[in-house]
């Protein structure tokens, strides 16, 4: 049995491990106070090219979502995201529970453009509705799409120009720029952004997602928000170890690209077979659309999930690869695919 | 510089270290739902004997504290916490920001009794008032005390009887259940209290809290309110390996006696030479009061943290001691402590 | 200048006000403790022919829509609501600031049906994603429509069936239950909801709702919320006193018909003229789809709600009657309009 | 039976009701959108002698305070209240429900002083604890003492040193401006603090309190907080009508005066028959320590409040004036009160 069904399946690379162990003599300083937490984010700020910036070590996605969201807003305000934004759907309410509602807007490819989120703002009048002030994007997203630099600059200028906060949800940000049709770099999602995150947990460490600020207005007290919701780390230094592997020698981009590469390879495969494919990714999420029977025979050997029903006979399926995916794997499930597609 | 601040300067111990390394070559569920936190699950409800229980392993204290709290009290209902109650002072409102009062009695000694719960309800008597439904109580409290087995059936006995839930966080529950006064069992907290977490964090994991629900009202849906606040491991199979190892061949128990071996050659020589102590701990959290020039000269070579003034000339202080304490340090620190009790 | 904006510009009816005036002289417990609040009870009871219910008087509409959904539901769960229900879209994320997520579904008649609520179900399957666990609906609808006893029955079937909480908002129920068109009593919305509240504010008092709790699981401690969230009026004896006159005399249901027999004259004239309406209503609001030439004129002497636009020269436009609206003030709007439709 | 339980037992002056009673046959602007609320605030602004402040109408004290405070703090910051603040204990967790700990500190006088708020500050240093922010006093206070401008300036001149916002409740602010010791007008407390109000509730109004924001951080959306929290009236205009009395022909202070008046009989009685106070009240609250055997035999003809219990044969007790009390009920109590003492 041979698991596509996230990218969290397996511990951390390697290299992760191996400094984690080396640091088991030490003794460091709590809540990040630590000195690799502070080599971490000197490595980070490298990488974007800033030094104006706060940073923050946490431990997973919708603890960071919730944490940025709730202190970046006032209690009237809300966010806007896609309908599939990962905080509209699969948070469990997570925004709501800070107090802010959670604006959406229908977008088939999972990006938000100045067009609709302005039909967002023209509904949005007065005081008898929520404020939207904060719009919330991931790269990739959800649906495994990705910004151009031309599409975040748009966002930027439009959001700015509006007084809204763009908060950029990047827990597969590695595998958005190490995509085959990525222009952007950190240093872009840096200066577009008023907020963003750089995810570990989905891109081969044990956890972690390195929250980088630059708005001015959301740096003040960031910690006591994370010392209130539960998401200061004791062993803070976990983070710090972690992200110092991951900016150093390339290893956050290594692993990104080589998921990507492992998801093309059955992207090509499904593409060859005819098979539709529910958004186009150049990133480490594949959806076909498969029929039912093929599925049922596919999950005598594989996992992978069920996003929902197409119509009768066919439904959309979520095939995720990762930094530890084997090729072999892949190659291996491809074989299986065709044969089973043969024999129905 | 030799570090005394807490329990959780050091990663972990080398056998949680080992098992975390097997495991690197697996594919895990994620969120919990994998074989070794069911194992680690399986393995606690053998300690606790006990199998009608609910076990969720959690990152962190707050967190847990938060979830706990916030899942099973209806808006207007509030926690009761000693003075000193983690909850009360050092979680930067956690438990208000989900909505609830915490309200306190003073305590010398950091623990609740019927009359000091007693006080509360007698003051909180209509609905223009909060209304008390949790007793949160810590063992070992926040000073290193901890409860009799005696006193826990008093709390116990009480709360059912007023229809209080109650709560105890566990954070270094293993330093109680090992101090050479303790006469609890991890089964007797099953039995008396309505929900416990048992602390990794504390006790030599790299992080985690296993929690613990006994009481039927308490268990549904707790893991959507952890999804909710941002406290469900992706890769909770991290957890679960970790509660595998602390929960096999006695080394929960081992650490956590350590700790506390290491703090009572504090506690005797800072006797020894009449130091006073706030609080009477048989655990890894010593209180002693020292003269503020004492302080001064010790803090070249150590680190402890400030507890607060305790006359114009002295401040109470605060030692621990962990599972990773090497008892040469300890007795180093003796040494000087005599030697520079000398000189002043 | 005539406004037909909303049917609270006025400030109420002259019985209400003499009850006022009379009582003027009387001392009375506060907080609705007092005979008059007692007494309103016991009519509204009558009315519903029901004794185990609770009964709560309340100022306004949101404030009584957020008390009910946060006492009902915990932190995890939701309401499901139409997408045009006033929870969902004019009350600035009442709902979302107690923290609960509203869920919606477009429904062009303002109504819920089961097949609606169906498809939140199955989208919502587990704890990635909040919990519904509340129905609301509103009783006359925000655009005017109203409920069937058997579109009622089958809903209240349905939830039942699904563990579902029946809210009924009857901000304008007077309206709903005296249009022509209806074959519902109150006695029906009582057994057929698990907590329901009947409109004073938009039906001729001062400000005032009466909540009516059937389901004993939302009964325990409501008071307690009330006082929590600011709704518990110091002198409660004002709602009692026109809820007493409200349910004596047929005066909540006098008052509702004749904004109803006012708004139908206004529907009969826009029908003659051919004016498209934007919903098929019954009660005291009416959504003609007017010319942007003709509103322009019209706003010369009238005021009158924008609803949005309907294309690029027409906007839909609400119309609101209520207990005050004089019929000769209809009838010359009537006259004007017509005039106004010759000249362009 | 005569009730001194509170100063909300009567609907309200007979001067009010006329003016809502001419205003019935108005159409108005809802949601304090109207003229009278507008008219109302131009006379708060020239009471005050300022221009530039933004001013709101609500409907209740519970309501105000924790509009005022959730819209004023971010999440992790805490309001300092003294021990007897309304906030603290009789609002059942108001303001946490909004996210937020109330600090207090114990004041025999029910007041607060640069020194006691210092305390506070000293406690919380880092982000392990709620970060204070607002200072909430109330005048007069819950037990019926008052601030002088001496108190009040250095309060405020503190505050603003500490960057911390003074908001006082002014739910009895009438009563505090005509007792016979104060030495404050209503502009310097418009001068000396934030943001505060002017209570109607407990004055004479049928409902209302008054918030005037000075500080410019504090006005901006206020609106939006107040229909999100239900605190918005649909009628707004009563509130307009009611203040527009209340600051025309001195009606205020005439009616706050005449609760003072009537209270000081009370006091001087008590006094005379040496009857020891539990504060030293110069307003409309007085707090005599009675013996549980008198009690028992005034409440055959009287009601007044518990505070709480003296000594085992002894209880601290209310008694509450108003503006409608009457001077022959007064004459009446002290003469049975005498009468009483006699027998016993």
């Amino acid at each position: 049995m041979y698991c596509f069904n996230n990218d969290y399946s397996e511990a951390t690379h390697p290299r992760i491990m191996e400094a984690l162990l080396k640091a088991s003599q030490e003794q460091n300083t709590g809540y990040s106070m630590d000195t690799h937490s502070q080599h971490a984010r000197e490595l980070i700020k490298q990488e974007i090219k800033r030094d104006d910036v706060d940073i923050h070590l946490l431990v997973g996605g919708t603890q960071t979502n919730l944490l940025v969201i709730s202190s970046a807003l006032r209690p009237h305000q809300a966010a806007i995201a896609a309908e599939t934004g990962h905080i509209n759907v699969h948070e469990t309410g997570a925004i709501e529970s800070t107090g802010h509602k959670v604006l959406f807007q229908p977008s088939p490819d999972g990006k938000l453009t100045p067009s609709l989120i302005q039909k967002t703002l023209d509904f949005h009048t007065d005081e008898h509705m929520v404020q939207p002030k904060m719009v919330y994007i991931s790269n990739s997203t959800e649906i495994g799409t990705q910004y151009t630099l031309a599409e975040l600059e748009a966002l930027s200028g439009y959001c700015h120009e509006k007084n809204l906060y763009l908060f950029l949800d990047g827990a597969r940000l590695g595998a958005a720029l190490t995509s085959e049709i990525n222009d952007l770099t950190m240093a872009d999602i840096a200066r577009l952004t008023d907020v963003f995150y750089i995810g570990g947990t989905k891109n081969g460490a044990l956890f972690g997602e390195a929250l980088v600020i630059t708005h001015p207005d959301l740096k003040p007290d960031f910690r006591y928000m994370m010392k209130q919701k539960g998401a200061m780390l004791a062993k803070g230094f976990l983070l710090g170890i972690q992200f110092e592997e991951l900016f150093q020698n390339n290893l956050l981009y290594d692993m990104a690209a080589h998921s990507n590469k492992m998801a093309a390879i059955l992207k090509k495969a499904f593409l060859e077979c005819s098979i539709p494919l529910d958004s186009d990714s150049s990133t480490n999420q594949q959806f076909p659309i498969l029929s039912n029977s093929l599925i049922a025979k596919l999950r005598e050997n594989y996992q992978f999930q069920d996003i929902g029903p197409y119509d009768e006979t066919h439904t959309i399926v979520r095939f995720v690869t990762s930094w530890a995916t084997r090729e072999e794997a892949i190659h291996q499930f491809v074989q299986d695919f065709k044969a089973l597609l043969n024999t129905i």
